[in-house]
């Protein structure tokens, strides 16, 4: 019996039977094991994505699986094989593919966004997306790879190194992970979030974590920098007020980090930028470096990563699990089962 | 005869006699030469920074002159010797001192703001502020060494490299010397500005120009680069259009300068800067190796400076200065001379 979910508009997720394509050459299908349920997906769900999207669509790209059939041309995968998908496929030929950044093409399909995804039990993928897992790296772990890999590029790109103070403005999926991967780098991390949840979560993961409606993040940050302000500040709330308190909390020279999607352009302080000669990168995604670079992190037990599932479940509950998002309160990551 | 202008609030320069102050130990008293009327001091005229100044005071912080007299314990100086002053005095103190950054130090004292400055005949100064001026280079041209070395300042933190395609949006006085400057460092420079006369400035400076209302600036680039988009954007405009088609101007992982003084928190398009993972660097006065390179870069005679002084007057006419900038038409950069 296969299955598979499908989105068709109007916050309709449809369950029923899925399809078994065959690979091509260069493909491979897998059998999926786990899925995650992404922001994203839940932005789909609320028809936010409709003009991108092509409908009835199979989301779902935070996955695990095992290889069920490799095409022809496939050579270092094979039957059985435990594995989690990189979910990109560039064009190759734009600009951003010239200069080497393939993985934010001007053209990118999204697996899972722009072509199916994972939310069914057979996934036919290119042999390229494949990241082969280590055999005693859960499946049920494998599925926070696509999360974990999204927080290693971030902390990449951001140069975080020893030491550092940092701030992780937003205590979800990504903000957590952001804080656990700069923590493995060395940095002093601070999380601000104002879910009373997801504080106390952070907590319990060994974080410090504050809700900046109960205390003086800025106050807190120039006491343990003395007055000097954080290297650091990784933007993942995409929130006005956000934006506003990344340039209040950086040092001289410091660097603001815009991990979230800003639904609206907000306000920002750049008189501060000028100022403080602050710096801002945007980051996006992550590249084939960083996907290896967070197995072997989510392999080497380092990171408490069953505290952040919150629940797995069959996937006939996909939209049981937008709905818990939607309220928002004692939730972090759902992950489905097939 | 000694002579001053001195600021004394609402639109009011008066114009009368000098001091003479003695130079302290480590200090020296210059007989200025030339000072150039900045932006800042159109600024402070208009009463804008009323609330940081003590009145009345003397403004001017573009100069060049010689050394009248140095105090103890100056070894280096000597009376008739050419300079030029790099007019910060940090507090060394600060936890932006403390981290090498004393240029931008949090409690500075820039001189001709936060204590008097050049338009006086005879200025005292700490001897640390100093640089010396090659014989051949004209008093004149010396009058620029300050807003040149804001310019190699913003193209050596971009890291402006041969080849890159660079736009500077604003071509005011240190927009053309960016301009000027990244063409030095061997980038394929466009300036953007809506002025006509410093459009046809900047063409006669061998500069590549356009009035963007009267082009598409984003369809140029694009065309210019092959869709991909520019390498850096100065933002030397200050204005919400600037900020807003700087994001649309970049390249993936494309760099925006903040050079500007925005006066108001305009809209930034963070999604760019994440979809793009384009970064963003605010920039401010100078280090010392910059106004040495600015010393150096005048000195060669490779830059037009000629063409960048619209006028030099005698000190006495510093308000007709400010009234020639207000109306904002036929002027690049004005000069006093004492």
């Amino acid at each position: 019996m296969t299955q598979a979910a499908y989105y068709q508009g109007n916050h309709t997720i449809r369950h029923g039977p899925g399809e078994i394509i065959e690979p091509k050459r260069g493909e491979v299908r897998l059998k999926v094991s786990h899925c995650g349920i992404c922001g994203t997906d839940l932005h789909i769900y609320h028809g936010a994505m409709d003009a991108r999207v092509t409908m009835p669509l199979v989301m779902g790209h935070e996955m695990s699986g095992t290889v069920h059939k490799a095409g022809d041309g496939v050579v270092n995968f094979t039957h059985g094989d435990k594995v989690v998908v990189m979910p990109l496929a560039p064009c190759g030929d734009c600009p951003a593919c010239a200069a080497g950044h393939s993985h934010i093409c001007h053209s990118l399909n999204f697996l899972g966004i722009d072509t199916p995804g994972a939310f069914q039990s057979y996934w036919t993928v290119p042999a390229y997306t494949l990241h082969r897992m280590p055999e005693h790296l859960s499946l049920a772990h494998g599925a926070l790879i696509e999360p974990l890999a999204v927080a290693v590029h971030d902390v990449r790109l951001a140069g975080v190194k020893d030491g550092d103070q940092v701030v992780v403005l937003g205590g979800g999926p990504i903000g957590l992970l952001v804080a656990l991967v700069a923590r493995e780098a060395g940095a002093r991390v601070l999380v601000s979030e104002i879910n009373p949840y997801r504080v106390e979560l952070a907590k319990r993961l060994g974080l410090d974590a504050i809700n900046p409606n109960d205390a003086d993040l800025i106050k807190l940050v120039m006491q343990r920098t003395s007055g000097a302000g954080a290297d650091i500040v990784f933007e993942v709330s995409g929130s006005q007020a956000g934006a506003a308190i990344m340039t209040e909390l950086l040092r001289t020279r410091g660097l603001a980090v815009v991990v979230a999607i800003f639904a609206q352009k907000p306000e920002v302080d750049l008189f501060r930028f000028f100022w403080r000669e602050l710096r801002l990168q945007g980051v996006r995604v992550y590249e084939s470096e960083d996907f290896a670079a967070a197995i072997e992190l989510a392999a080497s037990g380092l990171l408490p990563l069953d505290d952040l599932i919150t629940d797995i479940r069959p996937l006939s509950a996909l939209k049981s699990g937008f709905e818990d998002m939607e309220r928002g309160g004692r939730v972090m990551k759902i992950l489905l089962e097939l």
